[in-house]
């Protein structure tokens, strides 16, 4: 074995155990196990980090900068209105409260440029259009993928609830369905990884 | 030569003239195109699409599919509020009117896997996140960059105005704020892309 699949071998098997060790402990994303389940027992993949989507109250300072940014509220499945209202009335640390529907990301790693390739012709095959190689070493090719559904709005300045319930229950609407889609989404790459994926 | 040297210079070529065309009849994002007629000037890279960033209205059908989406109204720069309320206000053919902040796109070639991996390092130093190579084919490196400035958000159902002018003033100030943060962005990309990309 040369050095590049000693290094890949090594590779793989660390995020094997991360992943299986978050299966365990439930912190996985449930939407997400069934893909890096499989990715895990093919022989020249991995998956390093991933995310099934997600409905998020973001805790936004004044200059709008991702430093400045906390979660303040989380789900990594629907929602409904009411946890919804009860995140919004919960109080924020910022300036600013947005509401964000976030689409999936998968890091998705192999061992050579080719099964890149590989990796980027099944996501084109789902219809994913955004995906590229994003790191490129020796024994190590990592594939992020990121889903294309996005909700991204403020909801609250300065403790001032700019939103009524009516517009708040329609644009939630919008949200859970975005993410269903987004799910299908996955679900049918994982079925297009199984044949393409080895 | 080899082929795909030769193919590379074709493309290099091509695309060349098609961005010096587009510049002539003024369909060139004014924000990209210093930093496309510097790439164009290189020896080893090019610009195959680009996108400086824009705010729209877009009109969505029940599904919210792409497919049926279409550009009602279209700003590659800052807005006002009232052109923003006349773009409301302008009949729409589906039955959803969403507002959308969309960050800058932009696909840079190049001839090799190490000019590629030159783009991704130049992109880290700029601290563009969303940045991956799409497209591996011999003598041709496609990387896509993209922003993560993004606001979207539906205002209009089935022909009822979902917001008030208020709130519409709110969002369209962060849409402009983050537009500016995005040209930011992408005139340090420039600015480092000068040192690195040769």
């Amino acid at each position: 074995m040369n050095k590049a699949e000693t290094r890949f071998k090594m590779i793989k098997e660390r995020h094997k155990k991360t992943f299986f060790k978050a299966v365990k402990e439930k912190k996985a994303d449930k939407q997400m196990i069934p893909l890096c389940r499989y990715i895990s027992s093919t022989k020249n993949f991995f998956t390093s980090s991933s995310c099934a989507g997600r409905i998020l109250l973001l805790d936004v300072g004044k200059e709008g900068n991702k430093r400045e940014a906390a979660f303040h509220s989380k789900w990594h499945r629907k929602v409904k209105l009411k946890e919804l209202t009860e995140g919004i009335n919960k109080k924020h640390q910022e300036e600013e409260l947005w509401f964000k529907l976030d689409p999936f990301i998968l890091h998705l790693g192999t061992n050579t440029l080719e099964n890149a390739e590989k990796i980027l012709k099944t996501t084109r095959k789902t219809g994913i259009r955004r995906a590229g190689i994003m790191t490129v070493e020796e024994g190590k090719f990592i594939v992020e993928l990121i889903g294309t559904q996005v909700i991204s709005f403020p909801i609250k300045i300065k403790e001032k609830v700019l939103l009524n319930e009516e517009y708040l229950k329609k644009a939630l609407e919008k949200a859970n369905k975005k993410l269903e889609k987004n799910y299908l989404q996955l679900k049918k790459f994982e079925k297009i990884c199984r044949k393409e994926l080895k």
